[in-house]
């Protein structure tokens, strides 16, 4: 099974790619697309969608998993992010691959075994790799678990 | 000058594509395109998506403008609007077009000269037609405005 972990952001979108033979993880990819609010968002958003595009017809994965984005009290900064997801979502649709979607707290308890674990914690087990936490708990997940984090992203 | 006109939305995303030729300006179609909350958020903004390219493939506008989304305190639904207005950029950016964006009170003040109109009076004036308001306003903005309003949506 192959899995594109995909954190989105306007300014930077993180990506990873975990695949798994058996109960053995590997990373084949990871990496981020950076923009300047200098260029105009349709463009910087257009590079997301075709960066997400490119890398599932490279590496053709399974299923794609993002982490539910937080959305604090500010609304401009949930519009932004909502945009940055419409980008990568519509790439997923065009591919048929469909979006399983879990929050952070469900990412930190698959990762690390505890759901409050900090930045560091977190980044110590995936190795500083960007993106690929996500990757890793839908490998991880049980199979109900990731027919309701498919569900969730409904 | 020809301009598509878009209310974006991921339950009901609103389009309007108007034509001026001097002074006279015409209504060339309009429509929307909706959804349920049951389907896929993916497929769903896919649709939008879709929707938009094949606009933009059969009319070829000249530009698009947007009204800049409202979001209220709800961040959460600032977030699903959000996806639907990354869903419409990515389709403008892919077909090279630059996407304009005006305030609400902007385009009201363009259709009815008066920019706390309420809906009904905006209704009136664009004639039951949604969405084609956005793309009066842009082509009746002076290219100054037009250069600003472009600006705005970076």
């Amino acid at each position: 099974m192959k899995v594109l972990g995909i954190d989105p952001g306007t300014a930077a979108c993180g990506y990873g790619i975990i695949q798994a033979d058996g109960g053995r993880l590997a990373a084949l990819e990871h990496g981020w697309w950076r923009s300047s609010a200098r260029e105009a968002p349709e463009l910087r958003l257009k590079r997301i969608h075709d960066g997400v595009t490119g890398l599932i017809a490279d590496h053709r994965p399974d299923a794609v998993a993002l982490e539910e984005s937080y959305v604090g009290a500010d609304a401009r900064i949930a519009l932004s992010v909502g945009q940055a997801r419409g980008a990568v979502l519509v790439a997923c649709a065009s591919a048929e691959l469909s979006c399983a979607e879990y929050p952070p707290a469900t990412v930190k308890q698959a990762v690390c075994g505890y759901g409050r674990a900090d930045k560091v914690q977190v980044q110590r087990m995936v190795a500083t790799i960007l993106a690929l936490d996500v990757a890793i708990c839908h490998i991880l997940a049980a199979p109900l678990a990731r027919a309701v984090a498919a569900g969730a992203a409904r």
